[in-house]
């Protein structure tokens, strides 16, 4: 073959050597071109399609690395054998499921567990993203370290030391894509033969997490003050799971004293842990912070949970873990040939996040956005203050209200429901048998200012309106 | 306070406002300006320092929006009380673990399991990753489906039908951080009541995660076509875990009839079920790609899992697994909860990499790159013709050596190290007791054609000596 007739288009976005590439590559599976025949030399190729000899070269080293000719030496290029290449077609297809489209739309969805995405630190997440990924640099997409990167996990240490109070070093740090991940993994370190103890209400997430692995687990009764440990100590249960700094879903913070009694729960026999999840304890609006229940645990019986999904975005699927001394080994043994299951761009972008600042800032501006939805939020439900309590307040992105009387949680959920607002019930986060007080959440985080004004407003009116008829 | 004195470095890199912000952040912080401390009003501010006062205003307003100051309509701004604020100290520290720098240094590494990142596509990454993140998209940080993004999915799908002959649809498709992963979420989803089957010599990150999940495991033995499934059929083993397209470490593809024997078993009994890893299917060099073994299951009983880890690189931490439709509402019911462990960015670059075409290109390439590494190697082998014996070559990226006589692996595997040359021994990947054969594995991924020619050299002569002596 001597002449390629090609029908260039130099006004086209994609550039001529492509176009030529394409154009080849295109013949040649379409068998057009058949095996073993010889290509044009580049020298006249380019002269017949009036374009630079380089072009050409270009075209004919992409099909050349790609597999689809082959060059003998001082005589040219030639078609090869391509039966094993991979030929993909491109037309994109339309159907895609819509499971999202499904759910129910309202106006107003007061979740508890969401999160300001508009606040997202977006410029900063692209300027670091740029900034790791600007130099090929092969390392980063070796295969890394299966606790996550030791750099990572010394910003971690010093992130849990200074604002949690938590006691760590980077050899305690398991880095994982998402809590839930985590809690996986741990039950593998742990082993089969416990029996899990969870906070009633509780994290539903973990709840289910613990019974897919299972686990007996069995439900404690909570009093003001958090999780009863002398209800603890009548069971059989020998790792309890708990959200001391804010318990989740009402919110209680455990005093010192409580914690010290879960601690000396875990200390009296050998085996027994303290699994605590610190899931948003980077958002109080009232007084100091109060330090992690790890700090106060001098016997390695606390195995601490933390994680970026509600301070930076749930998408980022990235929290970690700090395991006591004494487990450490195990892991290693159980687990430690687990690969890691966050890529090393990701971790690289958080640990600059957090090491220049940026987190800091992060932090303290959604603390100050979420506190003005909360007191608004507070200010707006005024109306309701002779018929309800509210509790769970001055921390996290959501609050309680419980109704006196006779009025039901289903009641006050379906009337929100008709008012087009979403609004959740304790109901869902109680394992067993219900309470009989009717409490509901109201989460602000995902809601403006507005909004909460407006629906805050609606929620008064109807609930009243409710409360009168009954 | 009417005045402020900051010395401001218009040269530096920090611009202007953010050295107002930082230096008032700094003395707000250390006390210096107290809490109720009225700040210089900006129009003030800006006169005295001599910058525009739309300066100071950016200052104020960073100051305001992570909570130092406040502002009082009609008065000025405040400093706030900033009890609970984060201040989290900089300075990096110079003590990083060094663990990696442990290993033994070696001049030419043969890994199995290597990847060329030098053919990394880094560019159409770093494309991607910024088209991606170009605008403030919300949505990309809002949590996810557990399984995977619907079109993500529906691009898997699309790609395993096309390149390897894979029948399924987007909801039976669950894409997670690594094999790992997906294997320790697929345990969960069959339930701890299974003995595995495994090939031996097997792929060993797979053996020791079901040892990890405390299943009983039985190591299976192997023929010229792969799993004996007569031996397979003697055991309690009710699910097999196999590599039918590239035996991991064999090499070995199993024939159709074999392939047919094993589902036959399957069948045979409800609840068998067959895990088909097809972990580096992408690369053969020889003939046509053999269909994977989920192609040719009618009843459901193939479980196939795949992995971007080793067609692009180890560390973007992507594999899915295909469940048979008879376990996607057992997957729902008892993992559906768990949320998806791969960032929605990542998701989505992966999804236009192999949409518009670079997956395909990529392929190829690395393709033609292994195989002419791979011819290469056998050529720099011929001298050892006559006393070992090549296989499991013309696929993957390791080939294998069997030495006949009384030489042994190690005594192999350490002239080699004497060389500065890592070999593999095929010991490492069996359960129980060794074979009697030496046989050593050499990965040629990740070396150049230059360090493989070197390389084989070193190796024909450390091992022919070494033959000669014994």
């Amino acid at each position: 073959m001597n002449e390629l007739t090609i029908n260039l288009k130099p006004a086209d976005k994609m550039p001529l050597y492509e176009q030529i590439y394409q154009y080849i590559k295109e013949n040649i599976i379409a068998g057009k071109i058949p095996y073993q025949e010889k290509l044009p030399s580049t020298r006249l190729l380019a002269k017949h399609l009036e374009v630079s000899r380089s072009t050409v070269e270009l075209a004919y080293e992409q099909l050349l690395s790609e597999g689809y000719i082959e060059a003998e030496p001082y005589r040219g290029y030639y078609v090869a054998q391509i039966e094993g290449l991979y030929h993909l077609t491109r037309e994109k297809e339309t159907h895609v499921e819509r499971e999202a489209d499904k759910k129910e739309r309202y106006r107003f969805d007061f979740t508890p567990s969401g999160v300001d995405l508009k606040s997202f630190p977006y410029n900063a997440w692209r300027k670091l993203s740029k900034d790791i990924l600007i130099d090929d640099k092969v390392e980063l997409f070796r295969l890394g370290n299966p606790q996550g990167e030791p750099g990572f996990r010394q910003a971690i240490c010093k992130y849990l030391y200074q604002a949690r109070g938590v006691n760590c070093s980077p050899e305690q740090v398991i880095v994982g894509a998402g809590s839930d991940y985590l809690l996986m993994m741990l039950c593998s370190v742990l082993g089969r033969e416990h029996i899990v103890a969870v906070e009633n209400p509780t994290y539903k997430q973990a709840y289910r997490l613990f019974v897919s692995q299972e686990y007996p687990v069995v439900p404690i009764e909570m009093d003001k003050y958090g999780m009863k440990v002398t209800a603890l100590a009548d069971t059989e249960a020998d790792v309890a799971y708990v959200t001391p700094s804010h318990q989740y879903p009402t919110g209680i913070v455990m005093p010192m004293k409580r914690r010290m009694e879960l601690l000396r729960w875990a200390n009296e026999r050998e085996g027994r842990f303290i699994i605590e999840d610190d899931y948003d304890s980077e958002f109080r609006y009232k007084g100091k912070p109060i330090p992690a229940l790890q700090g106060n645990d001098g016997s390695g019986k606390v195995i601490y949970l933390g994680t970026f999904s509600k301070s930076i975005a749930p998408a980022i699927r990235m929290s970690y873990m700090v395991l006591p001394r004494k487990l450490i080994a195990v892991y290693q043994n159980k687990c430690g040939f687990i690969s890691s299951t966050v890529s090393k761009v990701d971790q690289l972008i958080v640990q600059h996040f957090v090491e220049d600042g940026y987190y800091e800032r992060h932090l303290n501006k959604t603390r100050a956005l979420y506190r003005g939805r909360h007191d608004l939020l507070i200010r707006g439900l005024q109306p309701l203050a002779d018929v309800c309590r509210i509790s769970g307040e001055h921390a996290g992105v959501h609050l309680l209200l419980t109704f006196g009387g006779k009025v039901t949680e289903e009641a006050l959920i379906e009337k929100a429901r008709e008012a087009q607002i979403k609004v959740y019930g304790l109901s869902d986060y109680i394992i067993g048998e219900k309470k009989k007080e009717a409490t509901v959440l109201l989460g602000y985080a995902n809601l403006s200012e507005d909004e909460i004004r407006e629906a805050a407003e609606i929620l008064c009116r109807v609930w009243r309106k409710l409360l009168v008829m009954e």
